[in-house]
């Protein structure tokens, strides 16, 4: 099969390495392991997860949650706090099977009664991303609780500042702080926490809810939670020009495929796979800028180029489909059903 | 007309303002304007920048030049240095209308005797944004030149180096001495140059291709390329959640709508319509953060917010459809028909 690039490729071994390995971490711990969805939007994915051991999925958008369901997947946390317009409450009032979904307000809380009687909510709580969510000490917890009476099952967060270099292990005590401490004061619930770089510091929880693992990305990489070896997603590009003077390349995959992600600790919009010297130092919206290291043969006008990118959630986001390449080198095409289902 | 945000909004009043003062700015200098249509994606659009006057458009890749040809648009310039593969010569051939492409090396000079006959090229010079392109006073210009033959048309450069504040001026003369140093070296041939920040400082090149220009966003405020008045395409969005005691609010659009785009010299992740101030302060995928002027009154949960994102082109391929609202509020769909063609 011929790949015009730029465009995604996954490896199937890794990938499925991946999973395993996430699904057996949680099964030692007694953990539930909920994966979300939006890192991969990919169904033949999700099949994967649950065939290991997933116990239903996480979602961010009801949009990502029709697709899902829609392709068998029938357990969905949506891990958010929806504003529930009517047009909301309508959609989610059509997903089939079992649904909850994430409230930080009694505003929210209150409108949850709109809901069909069996869908569920979880309170969310801040354990120091300072995003959405309730500090686990403000007194309206328990009000936000009592206006969701017998939908109420537990609390939630997403320990977000664990992404950073080492920040990992810190990040998941304050989550197990933040979540426990909650459901004491509540007398009960499910406490249901993690984020990749986070996980394997995580032993005491209900739920877990990762969602980058299955890929792995320079932003994993440089947080701790794996090494490159353990990226299963890459983005083949070719290289259209090159400036032989300054040891300068430019390759076909730019921001509208690789994304603009770049958190302060990061070099570079995306590395080269097995060369992590060779950084992406600018990206156009179809140029990435190498500047190609000395003691490497510079590649020629048409040469392939793997390239790990910063944040993999974002560029699955930009494709329709994914290559997949078995060891036996075999390419299969699987479609990013649920991309750009945004609301 | 409901729209589940986050979604893109298009103010068509303000969209064709700014299609038309850039053909009159083009034609009162009698530079044949040839718009980059990467930046919308949408036929629709191409049709009002046709009909204002537009010799023709500008393509980033053969994907997009199909998408718009099949709509009608048969005089594309594909202003990039293309690799040649077996594939990308066949898609090329197949292209109907007059087709002309960029070129920046010897070895796709040679490789462009495969394409169609009538297929023509420009030469990519480097006017000093230092991406791809040849440096103006390198002899491979001429050598290229030569092998091209009757396929030449002329040199074309990209002056990136006019975003940032105030850069635009030294930028469109950059791009002026180095397009027509390199045609008196070549002994003629068509300028072709523009970006939306230097484009107002542009008086003597035979054509220009701004792209940005029809929707306008922070970075083109931020460059004084325009006025926040002039800014066409808006994110809505919902506020999902506030801190009162921080006066923080959290959006629904995120990085997936929204794009990371941010070059240094800009503040934020975008503004609120109408309160610069009301700048995005982190963004993750589905949650934008600002901490509220203390002058304004907090919006409540639900509230739905005008963003003005920092770069345009990004934010419309991350999208399948914007909606028209045009003075007498009547909304109207436009599809983004080359959403996604990076190849």
């Amino acid at each position: 099969m011929m790949i015009d690039t730029p465009a995604v490729l996954i490896d199937r071994e890794r990938l499925a390495t991946n999973i395993v390995q996430m699904a057996a971490h949680a099964a030692a711990h007694g953990i539930a392991l909920r994966p979300h969805v939006k890192t991969h939007k990919i169904p033949e994915i999700a099949q994967i997860q649950v065939d290991a051991g997933a116990r239903g999925i996480t979602c961010a958008t009801i949009g990502e949650s029709e697709v899902f369901s829609e392709a068998g997947f029938q357990d969905i946390f949506i891990a958010y706090p929806l504003y529930l317009s009517e047009r909301a409450v309508e959609r989610l009032n059509a997903l089939p099977g079992k649904v909850s979904i994430g409230v930080d307000s009694l505003e929210m809380a209150r409108a949850v009664v709109n809901l069909r009687e069996d869908v569920k909510a979880l309170i969310e709580v801040d354990s120091g991303h300072h995003r959405s969510g309730i500090s686990p000490d403000d007194e309206v917890l328990a009000e936000i609780r009592d206006v969701l009476g017998e939908r109420y099952v537990g609390v939630f967060t997403f320990p977000g500042h664990s992404y950073g270099p080492g920040n990992g292990e810190a990040a998941a005590e304050d989550e197990l702080h933040t979540l426990t401490s909650s459901v004491e004061r509540l007398g009960g619930g499910l406490t249901s926490g993690g984020s990749s770089p986070s996980a394997q510091f995580t032993d005491a929880l209900d739920e877990i809810r990762p969602g980058v693992y299955v890929f792995n990305d320079a932003q994993q990489v440089a947080s701790g939670a794996c090494g490159e070896e353990q990226v299963s997603m890459m983005v083949l590009s070719t290289v259209i020009s090159r400036n032989v003077a300054d040891r300068r390349i430019i390759l076909d995959a730019g921001s509208k495929i690789l994304s603009t992600d770049k958190p302060a600790w990061i070099e570079g919009h995306g590395f080269v796979l097995g060369q992590p010297n060779a950084r992406i130092s600018a990206l156009s919206e179809h140029h990435a800028t190498i500047f190609w290291p000395a003691d490497i043969e510079l590649p020629q006008v048409g040469e392939q180029i793997k390239v790990v990118p910063n944040h993999a959630c974002n560029v699955i986001n930009l494709v329709d489909e994914v290559y997949v390449q078995n060891s036996a080198e075999k390419l299969e095409i699987w479609s990013v059903a649920a991309r750009g289902k945004n609301s």
